[in-house]
């Protein structure tokens, strides 16, 4: 390139730079909250990428060639914002509404904005998304674009981001990049590695990406490497070197600046030292046209039907090897134990959309929520007991408006001799409290499948809790009835039931055995509440109508926050608690130990034989 | 050393591997469960461990010089029990009890036993856990003990490894050997870097550890990595290149064997290969002997009294504080927002007592599970809404029946601008389902300091949940009336009240404002529930006897498994719950976004507003 062509593009990204830093303090001062401080340290490298190299059609954010740009540092939002209002996409005036009610340019980046594919502001979760992203990119849609995320140097100390890396590098992922903003100050004071961008580097390395160590605000230095990251055949990770506040002489490299805005009078003196600018759009670069194949268009899955006892998590894998089979975007995650979950049954039918994610719990639910961004189908798997690792994930996939699919197998204390590390306990609370959550929890092996067809069309996150033993089939007939939100009853149903008990999954058939026991002495009806969120409320008033408000709930699960609380919540809420006259809950209570299934069933309180002693006391 | 003393100690070490490796293969297949292939790959390098260089005094595993053993990788229980009965811990008999009802030895190990020191079997949990036990040793207690941990290859896919050799590294922890039991199998098939030593070697010294690279079946180079390690400077991680289930050839290094047991018949072939072993007690190193320095008597804290508005997370730290002068035994950590948190007010008395865990919430969980190990005192905080990032590590910590205490600040939509990444809103309800669990929201700065001192005597895992925002004082005297499953009634209180409202932390704050705005025409009774967990069933049970069950619960979390949640259960355990006869639950149900916290608290329908709007609904 001519000298006079880099100096004139080298000039153009300090024009952009400038701009940013100032939009940047601008739109913050006048929100009087926020992080400028982290935003003008990344803001030399987000100019580079944002006018040289990310390739984005602004005016069509779900154009399926545009690169992808996360900012895993979601705090420097006001620089992300900046940047929209730079390429154009936002005006100046929806700029400086920033943090206020109503806008959408909320105090961390959400995907209320188009141009924003997740949630951002829980550290460490940007980097593995991303990952996710890049792999639909290069495994299932072959797609030409580039995934950038900005990364800031505290959440490094995050174990994700290393999950994040490490997967990467494993899979090779040449069409993903990371940038650590290395601004050597955390919130509370200096980071663990200060600028020892030698220690960054060989940590990278030794996770399986190549680091291109530099000078954060040398914008040439930059261009460079944002230049050598795209064209890399690996993975990289560009490590820039930078001060946060750089740009404004009384803030750049001071401690106790995180989170602080400039008052009017110190914003005043900063646009002073960037110079004048008048806030204008940039031209940035278009992605090459580029369709993704036609998919065959989905079938109708073929779902098994089942006669003899089979464990939920088996049908869970036949489920998803139905939907391999019958639809193209469907894909499946599982952390290491598919022999397990069975979701290692979809390679049957789907072997290139099977993505191993190992024993690492919080990328898979990244990869899951990365792989949704760009339109696909994700359910991942491991035990519902080590959901509980990917929490934080889950929370923000809520945010980020994901649809995502989980399956936690092995619930409860049923699954024997494992003892309760193995044991979900927590898993119906965890899930029930994520917003806009649907929470199933199947008891058969007919039911299970129609469920994961289900899930496979429900919008938000969804969960499936499945069990370790084998299961006697319940269902044979309207298998095409089940639904979301609602129940079935499989004992009683008469206005004269003198009991109602309503169980899920494994202790529904506790509550059979407890039925047919009792059936010359006590009608009780068993209510299967499948879907415990949403749960089946008129179901439920039903039943206290016709028992005169005896119930008795059972449960494999701690006593707070699963189905007995989803039941008097929604009694309460339907204005019938003061139709409960008797309520029993049976749940678990006591820390369990090692055992056989049964013998814990039994131990915990929650057998047939403990359902018939609770019923005759509800009488 | 002579060559005939060699040869006698390295015959010692493998005739204890020997014993191992039958035993972990005769207790299994008795059980007819487990995992005796991870046991067999690790048989060596235990047996040459607890032999010669564990220095442990089985006698009195409250021995404060003892050498920490932490089995990281969990389900090697087999290996794991057979060395206690190697040491003369267990009986061969009680070894044959493993993973049957009733039995110390469960499937993965507990501190049921008392050479246990935490629950594993959640991999990638007990290295971080041993972190926290040699910080423990060095930072505070200058204890002489050396903390060894038996990690398998598969969890190191997990980012908390790398979060705990960070910490490791950084803290130059001497006393910290992790030994990777590198067997190339995971469950389902190959790890993802096999036996690719090189790398982990890599990472581990990227991490700040030294690597010391080993053949695992070598008991020479066995012997010297661990006299290495103990004697190395700085943190070490012995790589221990391994086959899985080793010394049994039909076995070793196949596929299909992860969790699997030996039948009777290859169980007796297996043993044939092993040799004939009778099983019996070895010599052990007994520790140095070594008494803790005397510390100071506690003195009772004296706690700060508040009369202007404080935020409850500031009143956190000041407690904090003075807990830290009048106890030697309390130590603090912070996810690198203690300055949000207000924890870093603990230095202010005790600085050599507070440690930084930077943004790794897990390494923080197990670190504070780690020091309680060792009789300390841990209180850790972050953002309530990143301690779901934890939320794996605080279940297990209560299957360890760790007494840890925890808090969360910035709860709810009332943080304000930051937006909904920052606000806990499902933190009542993961942290109500714990087992054990004490659930505490303090609403004024008086309060939050009694709780945190009702928190320091508290066994098990207890939670704070703090306010980001100032909030007036309400409590001026009884301030030693605060009890753990106790509430207090802020307006009315008579038994003609109309409604009761039921709130804790912010909204107590609204129910007042409504309460009060009501008063001419309303007998408002306001309850402040500050034991979310147990919770005050009496002080429930009064208020639906006084208000003829007219209700309203109020709440800065979602509407699932909080505050709502536990009033209803708990009335329902209570047998009263047809005495409700109107309830109105006014909770956080949509997304947030950012705003100031009093709009915020009035979008999401939980200010006085709303309150007033709602016990008028009631009558």
């Amino acid at each position: 390139m001519a000298i006079a062509r880099v100096e004139e593009k080298l000039g153009l990204y300090a024009e952009v730079a400038r701009q940013l830093r100032a939009d940047a303090i601008r739109c913050s001062t006048a929100a009087g909250s926020g992080h400028p401080t982290s935003s003008l340290s990344a803001a030399d490298l987000m100019a580079v990428l944002i006018v040289g190299h990310l390739r984005y059609d602004w005016k069509t954010p779900k154009n399926p060639a545009n690169d992808h740009l996360i900012f895993s540092k979601g705090h420097a939002s006001p620089l992300n914002y900046a940047l929209f209002r730079a390429a154009g996409a936002i005006t100046d005036q929806e700029l400086m509404s920033f943090r206020k009610l109503g806008s959408r340019l909320e105090g961390h980046p959400t995907p209320v904005l188009p141009w924003v594919d997740v949630a951002t502001g829980s550290l460490g979760q940007g980097l593995p998304i991303a990952v996710g992203v890049a792999l639909a990119g290069k495994r299932v849609l072959r797609a030409p674009y580039h995934v950038w995320t900005l990364t800031g140097d505290s959440e490094l100390a995050e174990g994700s981001i290393w999950e994040g890396l490490d997967h990467a590098g494993h899979e090779r992922l040449a069409n993903f990049t990371a940038i650590f903003d290395v601004n050597r100050l955390g919130q509370r004071g200096p980071t663990e590695l200060e600028w020892n961008l030698d220690a960054y580097a060989a940590r990278v390395r030794a996770f399986g990406c190549e680091p291109i160590v530099i000078d954060g605000h040398d914008l040439a230095a930059i261009d460079a490497a944002l230049e050598r990251a795209r064209r890399a055949d690996g993975p990289t990770v560009v490590i820039a070197r930078t001060l946060k506040g750089k740009g404004v002489s009384f803030v750049e490299d001071k401690e106790g600046w995180h989170g602080k805005t400039l008052d009017a009078e110190q914003a005043r003196r900063a646009l002073a030292e960037i110079g004048d600018v008048p806030s204008r759009t940039f031209p940035t670069l278009a992605p090459e046209p580029w369709q993704a194949p036609a998919r065959p268009a989905p079938r109708r899955p073929e779902w098994k039907t089942y006669g003899e006892p089979v464990a939920t998590r088996k049908a869970y894998g036949e489920a998803l090897a139905a939907l391999g089979a019958a639809r193209a975007d469907v894909v499946v995650l599982d952390g290491e134990v598919s022999n397990s979950t069975h979701a290692e049954d979809f390679k049957k039918t789907a072997a290139d959309r099977f993505f191993e994610m190992y024993i690492a719990e919080q990328q898979m639910a990244a990869a899951a929520v990365g792989m949704q961004v760009v339109g696909l189908i994700p359910f991942a798997s491991t035990f519902a007991a080590f959901m509980t690792r990917a929490f934080d994930f889950i929370r923000m996939a809520a945010i980020s408006r994901a649809n995502i699919r989980l399956c936690g197998s092995h619930a409860g204390v049923s699954i024997g001799e494992d003892g309760p590390s193995q044991m979900a306990l927590e898993d119906l609370a965890m899930m029930r409290a994520v917003h806009g959550s649907t929470v199933l929890y199947p008891c058969d092996a007919n039911q299970t499948a129609r469920l994961v067809g289900l899930m496979a069309e429900q919008g938000g996150i969804s969960y499936l809790r499945t069990t370790r033993e084998k299961t006697p089939i319940l269902y044979a007939d309207r298998l095409d009835d089940f639904r979301i939100g609602g129940s079935r009853v499989v004992r009683g149903g008469r206005p004269d039931d003198a009991v109602a008990v309503i169980a899920a999954g494994i202790t529904i058939h506790e509550a059979i055995k407890a039925a047919d026991e009792l059936k010359q002495t006590i009608p009780v009806r068993v209510i299967d509440a499948y879907s415990v969120k949403p749960i089946d409320t008129a179901a439920l008033v039903d039943a206290v109508k016709a028992t005169g408000g005896r119930l008795c709930v059972v449960e494999d699960h701690w006593a707070e926050g699963g189905l007995g609380d989803a039941v008097l919540a929604a009694l309460a809420e339907a204005g019938v608690a003061h139709q409960i006259t008797r309520f029993a809950h049976l749940a678990v209570r006591e820390m369990p130990a090692s055992g056989k299934p049964a013998e814990l069933l039994d131990a915990a309180g929650i057998s047939a034989r403990h359902i018939v002693t609770a019923v005759r006391g509800l009488r």
